[in-house]
């Protein structure tokens, strides 16, 4: 969520976030019911009026047929179907995509979005995008790359020292919000102006100061905002 | 099938080498009966019985269910399911077919075997074979490479002579049966053991003289039984 | 031809497009006369002067001093030379075309054009060009890449269906003569601009009615005259 | 630890596991004391005599004069060097140990060990193994590659369903301790021979039940003594 | 040198072109001295003082610590520092020269410059560039690639005739100063502009007649002139 | 030659090794003479009988054309065809010379040996070594790469140090003329038997004692014994 997504699925991380979780209809529910028609319709009798209806179509049939049946039986309500095709299925999973997308626009039910979910990451959001309204991302957000770090002493009684290796000294670490580039100088350099003109601030700032809190927490709403701001700044 | 493979399904293909033509339902008669099931038990009502019922489960539904539903419905007079599953579902065929054969097994129909079809070719093949029992091919069988070839005249009133690039005079063509290797030598030469002891045989015997034919075609059987004699020469 | 070529060389495709077949003298008149010279000497006795003279110089000898002895002897009328290169030659084909044309024109014969031939594909083509004033092409031309489709039921009594992997619905194919695009668009669909403001025209026209044909066919010029015209379309 | 280790470094973990914590000297008070052999001077004063002495040489100085030096000055208590060279000096680290270990032994302490540590991985342990001792690895063992794994219906009210992509049924998964091979079968199925003739024994055991531990849980020397049996039965 | 280098280091070298060897402490010096800094002292006291002073800083101990060492005891004097790191510690050589550019600076050392040396090429310069400011090149200078050819006879008593795969023919070779573009032509051929505009100028010019030198040849410093004047033609 | 090879051509260089430099006939003398036939008959009646006579056959000809007319016309004193084919005729020169052979063979000059020259290095002959009988070798074999090297200090006075990266102490190299290994170890160390039960040999032997050589250089021949001898113990 405060990498840019638009909602959390987990009741606990929305709890955390202090946003209402979203989601779809699991494939439990469809099993438990039998049908994925069965499904849908007790999912829409029981669920508050607010809730988009999002049918998740890949549990029984083929996405094809099963897109046919759930839009012909209740495409009246809903908001969406959800494909988390398994991988043994997904021969060309864009081409899926299409086929049900045209065979819903044939039928009248051009308004009905689709949404993929299922092991997906950045390079196949690029390619699915054409066809695709909304994507349920799991393991390739949750499970970041470890970041490698060492806490070195880099300075003794104020004398700059640090093993081979490592840079000596005590630091600054400015960013340039204008061209958005970082670097680091001794922390006696004076410097406030980036080389593109841009007002440097310092990244490294305290937070904590005899064992209390002395900044304020973003909110994680201001983090987002954040990260999504900062986004703009890259090409795609 | 003079390559060796077990039947034809084209009617006319059959009638030029005198074979009964063999196949399954096609994918028409699923979709004009509007199911899999109806179609399988309409099949089996209207055949001859002494034709081995096997249903194509790939038109409308998922293979698992499909194989499923197929098997509880018809599975008593059932002799194989067809999976002709389109490319753009092929994500894992091996694992698709890993997955019909276990819901088979744990129904108690481990007796229904499991053919395959749609562009496959010969390292397909090598994959899949562990849990497939028959093939349909077509593309891959149907249309061979193209063989470049050129008539050179290779001898003038005796003399041998040959453009640039090709060996000049008239030649003959040994194979030994024995260790299956090929020869070209002079015409003139008398050449009648292979190094590995086997008794040479010329390649290159006139068919046709004066214009009648001089010796007797084989059958389309004696040409698939040589290619099947050759093939056991060959290691997998 | 129908796909751009000048001419075509087998008298029996000549009469079927009703144009004069067009070649060079073959290695067989070479090597029966013995010499390359003598060959087109008695080629240029015999032909009608309406025909070019083009000596065909890979025979016997090394193209370099073949094209030559062929200049120096009969270069007068000769309108080009045909290099057939065997394949095992054919070390850097390129460096051989400049080699010869540089003796031709070094002996004043620059007007001498050079054609080549044997086993070229288009590539040989793009890297041939600077030197090369036309090409002999067979097997890449005569034999195409197969081009694998299936009958498929699309609709049943108005009502669309198709099988898995397929889009169901009769369709139009919709082409624009302006941008050369292609679209596929439902039948009922009322579409005849395309997004570049070219006129859609469709692809998909009758050509039998009631066992008749209700369309003039092109003729083989007129085939040829379309290929050409679209060629312009597309970058080199 | 319970992975084949022979010790652990930090405190806490030391605790958790009922282990003495085990380690070297770190940069920290090399640093502080200003040279590496007084670093190890005072850790020799200090520390009780059962701890192995060894010191880390890669602080302020190249490792091969560092080792000499240390070697010359401490050499009679030293158990081993310790080498944490950082990535921007490990042009080629089996050389820099190979110079460290010749230095050594040409002047005697051919019973100094060798010790490295620092972003190693399985990879470079077989490469360094011929002149190295032992290894310190952190992150490569620390942090694991996460498991991707879901929670899935396979029976509702002892009918076998699972949705597409999953093989449906309670399953037992079977481990043949002789050839070390595992097998899924459904549940109901007899089965406690392995084809290699070894008895098969069931991986999915109840750990708990009417929410009460119903098995002792292995100390962590057990698991690391199984870890370290079944490691004998993989080659290098 | 007269490939654009600034200077030689061998005194024999110097010699053959008139220029003055320049050169920096060797190892021997330094190892024979026992340190880095009673070298550079050493060197100091006795060297004439138009020679600037390069420490020479690997021998002993790791770059990071000598270069603060050196720059602490005799910065005063120093002009650079030099690095010829063996290439068992070039983990990240780029870093290192980083790392002590960054402590020099920080102690006000700014003015110190970095010189590298030990089997560098012309791709590590490129990537080291950013904080070197000159180089020791040896090896990849010294050793220029075998350039293979051939003296073939072109033309005997005015008649061109070459052996196959060889242009006949005297030629005039051809450089246009402008384009930089070569082109080869027959002797006889009048040609004195370039496609660019550019005057074309002959390479191939008599050096030797009846025996004796007929043009001047250019000192050292005329070819180093007339590489680096080119050199200014190639983007990098 | 001191390398293996059984002959060198070069006048001056088989002065040096007081052998008889041995060749063959020149493109320049058939391009003088005008033609192959020529040339060869005039080297067979100025040239001593003990020189075997090879004929030079592909400066004007195709290779099958020019090796028919020279077998054909002086067939009966040649020992040998030398293709010294250009690059820019070499396609398949494994086959070219399949060509020749064969018709050779079909005329009946079967003892007519096959030489190969131009360019060609040790995986050329592998592969063309089933139907050629000697090789003529230049560029391959006369410009080996250069060896880097460097003299460093070991030891002073006595004292093992080197900088670092290099091993300190005087050495002494081993070498096991039984399983060909090299060791190096410290001059001290009594070491006479190798691993393989070998008795090993000392490499570094003085040669120049007080300004004398102290130690016999061993013939040509001797070293080209001992290269022949050394390379029976490596598998090709």
């Amino acid at each position: 969520y405060i990498g840019g997504c638009d909602g959390v699925a987990i009741v606990k991380s929305a709890e955390l976030i202090g946003e209402e979780p979203s989601g779809t209809i699991p494939h439990a529910l469809v099993l438990m019911m039998g049908s994925t028609i069965k499904a849908v319709r007790a999912f829409h009798e029981v669920i508050k009026p607010n809730v988009k209806r999002v049918a998740l179509i890949d549990t029984f049939n083929d996405e094809k047929f099963e897109a046919i049946n759930v839009a012909e039986e209740v495409g009246d309500f809903l908001y969406a179907l959800r494909l988390d095709t398994p991988a043994s299925r997904k021969g060309d999973f864009l081409r899926i995509l299409e086929e049900v997308r045209w065979e819903l626009n044939l039928r009248g039910y051009g308004r009905i979005k689709l949404f993929v979910s299922g092991g997906l990451d950045e390079d196949d959001i690029v390619r699915l995008n054409p066809v695709v309204d909304g994507y349920g991302i799991g393991t390739s957000v949750s499970n970041a790359k470890v970041v490698d770090f060492a806490m070195d002493i880099v300075e003794i009684e104020d004398k700059p020292i640090a093993k081979r290796g490592k840079m000596s000294g005590s630091k600054r670490v400015l960013r340039c919000p204008k061209c958005h580039q970082d670097k680091t100088v001794p922390l006696a350099q004076k410097l406030s102006r980036c080389s593109c003109g841009g007002k440097l601030i310092d990244l490294l700032v305290p937070l904590v100061k005899n064992g209390r809190l002395v900044k304020k927490q973003p909110s994680h709403k201001e983090v987002r905002g954040y990260v999504l701001r900062q986004l703009k700044k890259f090409p795609v």
